[in-house]
């Protein structure tokens, strides 16, 4: 087997039927928000539909893309004003790749990169620069990421904010700057932007703000390579994951995040103790709070955005596991458990929290407190061990807080419907509304190789209820490590439950691009409801299958039912003729009022086959 | 092009894992109750699990498959005994294929088949005969085969049952003959069997039994053949739809429903005014009474069970759609549109209404209420049109069920997930408790190409608050015609939505298949774990790219982690440890009690590195 020692090339140009556009903040130079633009059909006659854009700047071609220089640092700049001081960075070691052999090391990253932190008494989080009243950069970028670039209210917002139930969220119609602040102040969205991962386009994560979705990559011990997971980085981000996590756990774990973090324009989360236990050897046993502390310092000056710290798994947790069907599922939670158990002793991520803080503050890696106890099986939902965690995650949550980092909390896991709402509830009182951050959950555990479904059906609902962001899962969970496929199929299930949930809160924006889709199937517009769709291309070759010929682009019918039986032809045809009847002139005004006179007058021609 | 004439071949052989058993009824020599049954791995020492099978003869391979005789007739000596006057059929006509030319004519099928119809005065529909208190052989048959053949009450049932949220449904732990009997006579639930179609193994229909799920098939003008709609029928039952509908609307419509019926396992719905509406050349407004009522004996004497019919959909109703974004979705919802609008006269089948329940009581043919005005778009959804048509719907119900017809409800369509909920309320309110039927529905209108996605999240939803059967999506929905990969997607997709669905409700069985899964999984019996899915096929598939050597299939770890990150691993690890230690000596017994136990005790060996 030769081994690829760097990536080359990733997936490029813009998404089927859309173009990549900047619109500029008012009174900012240095501040321009992307977004995609789906300009419709002429017959139309709607302005282009603007959608919210993960994909950097891998999909506008005009950019240069060289995966060795690594993505334009767009907050240095910002980050460059608040003066934070530039460190030497630790030195890699063997270790830290795996003592992957020279003849199959990744070669380095070799973007330039400078290492900074913040220095004690600076501001360096998010959350401490909320607090003091300040509206940093970041903020008012996602402000207008939010807004979709609109400069005011949208039309008609508050009504359909009214047509939703949020569950106590409380979403504003426009946000501002300030609202997002405020939020980020209260503890209640957090915006992971490490100070070393300069080259992220700004996001929020928060149940005000629009449902996030992330995708987990990661090489194992058994498969992958730097080529692919740099790929798969770009390619989830181009299908619209708002974040991604590798999950690495092999060889070369160290330049592959090089890699991955100068390329990425989304916030990288990881889970630190996989390569602490890569760096001893993969005995739990010899885990200690030294080496685990070497490696959050090693991925924080890297950039990682967010760390998974499954800090509350306690000694005193784990036997509440002894009955359950599929005992502990996390991977973290169960080395951490082993760790606890061998020594008899309390978990070091516990006992040792405030220093983590410290250390996490310096460079603004948001915590995402992990739930090593999470269900594996419906059989394990919402059980003791599940909810004593989750208390704990509540008290971390504050201590957290008191250093001024910012927090999300991770959840289930395997959870049927009806246990979905207790799991939000609970979080939202135990957790002082701190973003929660679920993976699915799985309303089923009987389907394998449909995981992606069964777990959208508890996403969709969790997150109505008010998860703000929800972890993909792909057809491949529970059987092996997704593909590029599996990775496109996990990121568009995932937008669908992420944008169903937004429908289902009322967000303001979010049935704006329903309606448009709605617009163009009942006009026969097949193109404009192609590139409209979440995946364009998936659309138009599944309706080719049936109807290959470009003149059936513009029919008024499909192969469903023909034209014979098109129910949206048939009523179109009804419409027209009951305008015509009532002497109206413009088929835009025929329907407003129409309402009683849509019945044909009795001097109608006579049917000659009644 | 070629036109086959008649359907030669279907998929046979057991599903992947399983094995066709039959359950003897006890003191009925005519009745043994189909199942699947999976054997597990002898290292399990666990029972073999039964699920529910849909798949009929098919699966067998004892049976002896000849589509040109079609299936024994398994209800012939019960229905003989109800003594029901054979007569001449109706004389087919050109007209009932569409005018198919000689050549292109599919031949009909050659089976026998008797035409019987019930006399006034005699008990023809099993809602005639619950109200007389007598329980009929099909609602024997359906509370075995809802009990999965159990003899008694299942352990722990009721416990499991109360770990549910049923929102008023009330499912037993142990369903009895006269638990069918009365939920039929309460019109709760119906037992859709045409006494023309002795071929089909009874199932019933209502939120106190397991949530079924339909598939569509049918030709259209555009597309298919009746080789393909036979074979569809097929693999739609053998991937677990309990009912199939029949929505062909090109030439050939008789001739190949004659196959379909003769050769289906499950009872066959069509929608009769598609075919009427070919016998008038495809004008709406030449439909007329007559041809309909022709059409709707004609397909009663082939033996269709239930029949969709729109008649809802009122003169007064269609005025209130003329603001709607997608108008009229429903196919035979915009042909009763048309037909009232050109006419200015109330629908013909609201003004027959009382001569469509005299036809359909003679053959037991029931009724699904049509929703010929469900919304088509997230705009749409719970609309004035979609309620009026609602409460129309629940008025026929009355009507039919005064004349002995059992009843069910067709219900939407595109809802947003707040919105959901109103829907079943609405229609367990106004319609009696008939059992509710959705198509889907789908939570956003941004996804075609995976709207077996976006309406599984409603369909598991719904279908927990209470609707008896979801008709499934394909991914093609909105795109074309489902291909046979397009069926079996969508089959898995409602079958997931549907189990979900009876999970959350707390059925008394449905968690059993959960947890054999979940211990296969917690045990590395990998091969257990495909055979109890959903589709092993496509379970292993999946394992396979990944791990395809032998020996992974036992194999302590898979893919995505490795043997030092597999959680399942470590936690199995800990677990015999912690029993090793304790002294306790059987595997099997060490975590019945374990708690506390579960610490490593203080004399532990000292490890090397701390």
């Amino acid at each position: 087997m030769t081994v690829q020692t760097k990536p080359t090339t990733v997936t490029l140009g813009p998404i089927t039927g859309s173009r990549k556009i900047y619109v500029p903040v008012e009174g900012r130079d240095d501040m321009a928000i992307p977004f995609r633009e789906i300009a419709l059909d002429p017959s139309a006659r709607e302005e282009p539909v603007r959608v919210y854009d993960t994909s950097g700047p891998y999909t506008d071609p005009s950019s240069h893309i060289d995966l060795e220089q690594g993505l334009l640092p767009l907050r240095a700049p910002w980050l460059a004003r608040r003066g934070y001081a530039s460190v030497t960075p630790r030195e890699v070691t063997a270790a830290d790749n795996g003592y992957a052999p020279a003849d199959r090391l990744v070669t380095p990253c070799p973007a330039p990169h400078t290492v900074f932190e913040g220095k004690p008494g600076q501001l360096v989080t998010q959350l401490e620069f909320a607090r003091a009243g300040i509206i940093t950069e970041e903020m008012i970028y996602v402000a207008h990421r939010e807004n979709m670039g609109r400069a005011r209210m949208l039309e008609g917002a508050e009504a359909r904010r009214a047509d939703g139930e949020d569950f106590g969220a409380s979403i504003p119609a426009f946000i501002t700057p300030e609202f997002v602040r405020a939020e980020v102040a209260a503890g209640r969205a957090i915006i992971p932007a490490n100070i070393n991962h300069p080259e992220i386009e700004p996001m929020a994560i928060g149940r005000n703000f629009l449902v996030k979705i992330n995708a987990n990559i990661g090489n194992s011990a058994v498969t992958s390579s730097a080529a692919e997971e740099v790929e798969k980085m770009v390619w989830a981000t181009r299908w619209g994951a708002d974040t991604v996590m590798d999950l690495s756990t092999g060889r070369n774990i160290h330049n592959i995040r090089g890699w991955i973090m100068r390329n990425s324009p989304v916030p990288i989360g990881t889970v630190p103790i996989y390569q602490a236990l890569e760096k001893v050897g993969g005995e739990a046993e010899k885990l200690s709070w030294e080496v685990f502390r070497d490696t959050l310092i090693e991925q924080a000056e890297q950039g990682v955005d967010y760390f998974t710290i499954h800090a509350g798994v306690r000694l005193a947790h784990v036997p509440l596991t002894a009955s359950r069907v599929t005992g502990i599922v996390s991977r973290g939670g169960s080395i951490m458990a082993r760790w606890c158990l061998s020594h008899h002793r309390e978990s070091f991520l516990y006992e040792r929290f405030d220093e983590i803080c410290e250390i996490m503050r310096k460079y603004d890696v948001s915590f995402s407190l992990g739930d090593g106890l999470r269900p594996g099986s419906i059989a394990d939902a919402n059980d003791a061990a599940q909810f004593a965690e989750l208390e704990t995650l509540g008290e971390l949550t504050k201590i957290a807080w008191d250093h001024g980092c910012q927090v999300m909390i991770e959840g289930p896991g395997h959870v049927p419907m009806h246990k979905i709402k207790a799991n939000m509830d609970k979080q939202l009182a135990v957790c002082g509304e701190a973003p929660f951050y679920t993976l699915g959950p799985l309303t089923t555990d009987i389907a394998p190789g449909y995981d992606h479904i069964t777990s959208a059906i508890g996403a969709a609902m969790i997150g109505w209820f008010g998860t703000a962001m929800l972890c993909y899962v792909t057809p491949k969970e529970h059987l092996g490590l997704p593909d590029r496929n599996d990775v496109k199929t996990g990121v568009i299930t995932y937008r669908i439950a992420a944008h169903a949930a937004d429908l289902a809160k009322g967000h303001p924006s979010a049935r704006l691009r329903d309606d448009a889709v709605s617009r163009a199937r009942f006009s026969f517009r097949w193109q404009d409801q192609f590139n409209l769709s979440l995946d364009p291309d998936t659309a138009q070759a599944f309706h080719d299958e049936t109807m290959p010929k470009e003149a059936h682009k513009v029919a008024h019918f499909c192969s469903m039912c023909g034209p014979k039986f098109c129910s949206m032809k048939i009523t179109q045809d009804l419409r027209e003729e009951a305008a015509r009847m009532a002497g109206m002139e413009s088929k835009s005004a025929e329907f407003r009022d129409m309402g009683a006179t849509l019945y044909v007058p009795e001097h109608a021609p006579a049917k000659e086959d009644r």
